[in-house]
Parts: C-alpha cells; structure tokens; sequence
C-alpha cells in the first residue's frame, strides 16, 4: 500500500528533478507565450487610447486592431472582414448559434452533436423555448459523429449544423470538411427546388487551434471559432471567422462596432494579443503535433500497461496530439486530481469550463461509460512545456496513486 | 488670420512646454493607472490557470476572481453575488435590458432616455422587432430627464427603467435616485392591486464612475452598469451589478460561470483590474471631483468667453466635473478635433463609443440643437493627468483653431 511518506517522497523528487510543477491541463488554460505578452505590453501600457477616436494617437490603435484582424485572417485564409472579435469561445459560440437562428425565420432548426462544449449544447434547451428547436447527434463509441447521421437530419426547417473540430475532453477529431461538403450539396439541391432558407456550418476549433489547419475554405466551413486562452494567448478574447453572406444577428446592440456585429469597444491589447498567439500557434503547428502525437502515443502505451483496468477514451488514431484521456475503474477522478496535484501534476477530470462539476461529464456518458465510470477518468491534456521526463514521471507516479485513490473509502 | 506658420509655433510651444501630449478625451478612454497594471501583471504572467479547474494554482487564481468582486460589491455597498462581470459596458447594459425583458412575458415593455449611451438606445429598434416597446423619453434643453416624464410612461405591463447616471456627450447628471424611488412607490401600488409583473430600474454608471457616489441602496438601482476602461483599468471587462431577486435571461450560455448568467471562463486580470481600479477610482472621487469641478468652471467661463458664438452644452451645473461639451456655430467639429491633434490636444466631437460617425449626435438633437449646430460641437473631458496649465494652454490655443476652422471653405 503507498503511504503518506510515499507520495511526500514522490513530491519531493518532482521539486529536485523539475524545479517546476508539470501541467498537464493545456486543454483548460494554456500559459500566456512571452512573445504574446511582449506584443500586448505597448496597448497596455502607452496605446491606451479608444481606437474610435480621431486623434493620432487614437488612429494607432485602430490600426493595431486592423493590423491583427488581418494576420488573423491570414492563418485562417479570410478576409479580414470575416473576423469579429468576441470576448470568448463561449460567445463567438453563441453568436454563431443564435445569430443565424435569429437572423432566419421563427422556427428555424439546427443540428450539432452530443459532445459539444457547454458554450454550444448549454444553447439547445433554452432555443428550444424561444422557438428554434435541435436535433443532438449521438456519436460512436470511438467519440466521432457520423457524417451520414448528421445529414440525417437535415430538413428543408435546418439552417445550421454546429459541430466541433476537435472534441475538448477525449480530444476526438471531427469530419467537419466532410459535413461541409455534403452541407454543400444540399445547398446546390435546396437551390434547385426553390427552396430560400440558408444552411450554414460552424465550427468550434477552440481545441484544435493548436494542431489542425484552420484555413476555412479547406474546411469549408461558414462559421469559425476560437479563444486566445488555448493558442498560448490571454484570457478574455476570442473571435467568430462569419463568411461574406452569412446573415447573422448580433447578440448585443451598440456603436456598432465590428461591422455591426458585436457593439463595445475593441480591447485592443486582447486583440494584438490573440493575433500574435495564433501567429505563433500556426508557424508551430506541425512541429508541435508531430513532437506530441510521439509523446502521447508513448504515454498511453506505458499508463495502459502501467496501471490495472485502466482504458483509454475515444478513438487512438483520430485525436488530437496533446490529448490522453483515461478512465481508470474504482478511482475517483475528483480524488486523483487532488493527489496528482499534491504530488506536483496538475490534471483535469474533463472539461474545466463549467462553474460546476457537480454532474458526470456528459461527453463520456455519450461514448457509453456509465455514470460511475465517468466519474473515474482523468484527462491530462499536453503542451509546449510537456517534455518525455514530465510523463515519464507521471508514469512512474500514476500507479501508485490510483491504487491510494482506489484504497479510499467509499462515499456511495 | 491664422497661418501655417502660427499653428506650427503653438505646437512647438506645447512640445517645449509639456514635453507630453494635452489629453482631453478622458471619457473616450482613461489611461491604465500603473497600480492597476501592477495588480494585473500576476495573472498575465505567471497565474494564467483556469479559475474553474481543481489544483492548487487553479484554486488560486479563483480566489482572485473572487477577492476582486469582493473588492467591488465593497464600493458598490452590495453582496458579490450581485456582481456580474462582462466583456464591456455594452455587454453589461445589453445583459440587463435583453435579459429582464426576455426573462418577462412577451410584450413587456421598457422606458429609456433620448440620450442614452448606444449600448442601450441601439437596442430599442431590434427589441421593438422581437415583440418587446420601448418608450425614449425625451430630455430638456439642458439635457435632464424629468422624473414625471418617466413616471408618466410606466404602464402595467412596464417591466424596466433604463437611464443613466451621467450622460457621456454632455455630462449632465440624471435624476436616477428620485426615479428610483417613484418606481419603489410603483410596485407597492402594483403589489396592493395584485399586478405581479416586476418593475426594474437600471442605470448606466459608465461615465459617473470617477465622480458620483455608486452605491446601489443610496441610487435604489436593481441595476448597474460599469466598465474598467473609463476608470483607469484596462479595456476589455466591465461588470454588470444585479440585485438579488431580479429575474434576468443570460446573453449566452455555457459553461454556467457567474451563476449562470454569463458563462465563459473568467478573464483573471481583467477582473482583477477592474477591481484595482474601482477601489482607486472610489477613494479618489471626493478630491478628483472638487478638484475638476474648478478647473471645469474657470476653463468653461475662459473658452466662452474667449470663442466668439461659443455655447455650453448642458445644464451649467447638474453635469460631470471632467465634462466640457461646446457649440462653437461656424466650426466643423470634426475639422477642430483635427486641427487641435495638430496643435497638440487630443479631443472629440462626441461620444468616440461608435464605429461611425457620420451622423450628427443624437444627444445635442435632443436637446435641441439643431443637424448643424450637432456638427459643429466638440467635447472636452478632463482626468487626473489635468491641471490648470493644460486647460490655459487650451484656451490659449482655441480661439485660433475656431477662426482657421470656421475659415475653411464649406463643403455643404
């Protein structure tokens, strides 16, 4: 059995050997890049002026929030106007969502899938109330949707479907492209039989910034989001690409700012920051995956081996580089995050975007865990900083701690 | 006449003299106070965790986030659960007028000003199209709303109040608190005769955060709102004051955080500069403000009486100490705001809260002036980095500018 002088002695060597705690919750919040900071520092400290004004130094920070629109719209293939700065993934969702519904007419439909982020599935009951009803996809034991089940349902009532590029919790990667083409299709067919309504896709790639290609025209999508807080950016800021045409709603009213689209004055520090962050983000892109999938495909191998009934969530091959999600049978996920955290790993139970955790998650249970084994899984989600010794430790550490979190007594 | 040599000499003065741009756009945007950005810096380099996630370092940064809104309940004398943070001050009056309407039936009706910010008065046409009236209350020609004027407007099926506390073009201050109190007379009277639809008051507390007292039982308000960004904090995070038992539909939804009415993680330095910079912002306000107000009225009687036709904007006495707001007939606002960035002064036609600004104020309409005399208006708005040389400079300066300006052909 371990003993509290075995997890001290474990914690102990992380400290001599690291100097560092190792953070293995990059999904949740990503460190803030120096470069970033250094590129945000002049718009906190001197260029503080509302780049709405009309004086010189005014006229600066409008061409710095210009400046990162178009770098923006650049990584993504856009046009710069296609860019609408939000405040977070959490809104760029919502007005992507409840713009086109409000923008269509009353009764208007839509279709996303069962393991979306809050920012997107939290929106189906209270749409529903107002009149716009959804279908929510299930999806395969694997964690992926089925391009044939989502164009299922498909009505001539459907004018979005929301569906996510990387899934934040198993890390699952999505057929988007495939759904765009096929949406694309019934487009040219809806033209054909006169029917008016608009069918748009928008994608929440707030996981997949970091290791997928975001420009919109390969993926084909009409709506694009994404947070600065994952890409090694500051919190606060996020944006929704819209594609020229789309007809979408403001979520709120104002001086018009961003096209009209999203009234308040641009935060520009935030601005610069997520431009500079993205920029960063798509030059490491394909060296970063390559570096993690190795990492990843490694850990998995060793937890899987190293710790008895352990089972990996969602599918091997189609994940994201930096995911490893586990459920390991008789251990508390709320328990293993705290002793992992005592011990020097800091670690996740799934998603750590809702105020609450108080409710198994539900992407796990859409895979098919039950309840108790969602509540014992762990998600370490890795990143610039995650290096073969960091997991290496964490393989050598894990096993242990499962077997003390399984020793707990029972609350049930 | 003036001539290029002359306006070349006074610039050459001010840079001499100053060494330092004259700024006068301090409702526009404020600096960011150094303290501010010292309380901020933690979180933008080292303490960038997900305030929701469960280790030691997450837990952290929560108990910023918490300590923060502490910090503002504190100035505003309410619970921190009333405290709701967003994006921006549109966000902010965009959650309270949209969210108590749509938490209402259907047809609920409001009751704004004819010179609300924007962020309010930009909602009246698409809440008007969505099923939900408004009446805009006219003002007086000093630009203050009467209290019988907006009583009069209250019918049963009124649900909501909306008027600002100070406005952000003329400085004049509202009679919010006696409003408050004939609307706490109103739902007594509803309760007697068993009318159960709710009567709420919001005010926009944007401007009058530096100078008037935000203390929500003293103004009666169910509502409040602020944003950092005119209150030396950073741009990007304002806050949304909410009493406890007012029903209110979020903006978005996700991941539940802020109680559930306005999801999204939390922007940690952000929130905790907000909150540096209110708790400065309040222990300033009595000295800022005496100190201000003199400056104001010497400058105002200088510049009227140096400008030939010159006019006060607003009600000479009942408006913000910072705020200067001038008819000059005969100048084009526009060309004096150009003029005076030339000559060293950084200033504004109006409010610099809007995208566009082709059309003339929708403030000095109301109080009368006419589509001309709107274009012909500059606003001045004094801050802690004013003092009396600054403004003797200005009303050195001015004079000359009118004349060069009012010089120019005419494009009309």
């Amino acid at each position: 059995m371990t003993s509290a002088y075995y997890q001290d002695s474990l914690r102990t060597d992380f400290v001599r050997q690291y100097n560092a705690r190792i953070y293995l919750d990059h999904a949740a919040a990503t460190p803030v890049d120096s470069a970033v900071q250094a590129a945000m520092a002049p718009y906190i400290h001197e260029q503080w002026h509302n780049p709405s004004a009309r004086y010189e130094a005014a006229r600066s920070t409008r061409r710095a929030v210009e400046a990162a629109r178009a770098d923006i719209a650049h990584v993504l293939a856009a046009k710069p106007t296609e860019i609408i700065f939000t405040a977070s993934a959490t809104e760029s969702a919502n007005l992507a969502v409840q713009g086109v519904l409000r923008a269509a007419a009353p009764g208007a439909h839509w279709i996303t899938t069962a393991i979306e982020h809050e920012a997107v599935l939290a929106q189906v009951p209270p749409l529903e109330r107002q009149g716009y009803p959804a279908t929510v996809v299930p999806v395969s034991m694997a964690g992926i949707v089925s391009v044939r089940d989502i164009m299922a349902a498909v009505t001539d009532g459907t004018v979005l479907v929301s569906m996510m590029l990387a899934n934040n919790e198993i890390g699952t990667l999505q057929p988007v492209a495939e759904v765009a083409r096929a949406v694309a299709a019934v487009r040219l067919e809806r033209l054909a039989r006169g029917v008016g309504r608009p069918l748009y896709v928008h994608t929440d790639a707030t996981q997949a910034g970091n290791y997928v290609s975001l420009q919109v025209s390969r993926l084909g999508v009409d709506m694009l989001t994404l947070n600065a807080a994952k890409l090694y950016g500051p919190k606060g800021i996020g944006l929704l690409y819209v594609r020229h045409g789309t007809k979408l709603e403001p979520l709120f009213y104002g001086g018009g700012q961003e096209r009209g689209r999203r009234s308040g004055t641009e935060p520009v520090a935030g601005c610069v920051g997520l431009a500079a962050a993205l920029v960063a983000a798509a030059s490491r892109r394909d060296s970063e995956s390559h570096r993690l999938t190795g990492l990843r495909d490694e850990a998995i191998e060793a937890l899987l081996a190293a710790v008895p009934g352990a089972r990996l969530n969602g599918d091997p091959q189609r994940r994201l580089p930096n995911n490893i999600s586990l459920t390991l049978p008789g251990a508390d996920g709320e328990a293993l995050v705290l002793y992992l955290d005592n011990a020097g790993f800091e670690t996740a139970t799934g998603s750590a975007c809702a105020a609450s955790q108080t409710e198994p998650s539900h992407v796990l249970l859409a895979i098919g865990r039950s309840r108790s084994e969602a509540a014992q899984s762990l998600r370490l989600t890795l990143g610039r900083s995650t290096d073969e010794d960091a997991l290496a430790a964490l393989v050598r550490t894990l096993p242990g701690i499962v077997e003390r979190v399984r020793a707990l007594p029972s609350v049930a």
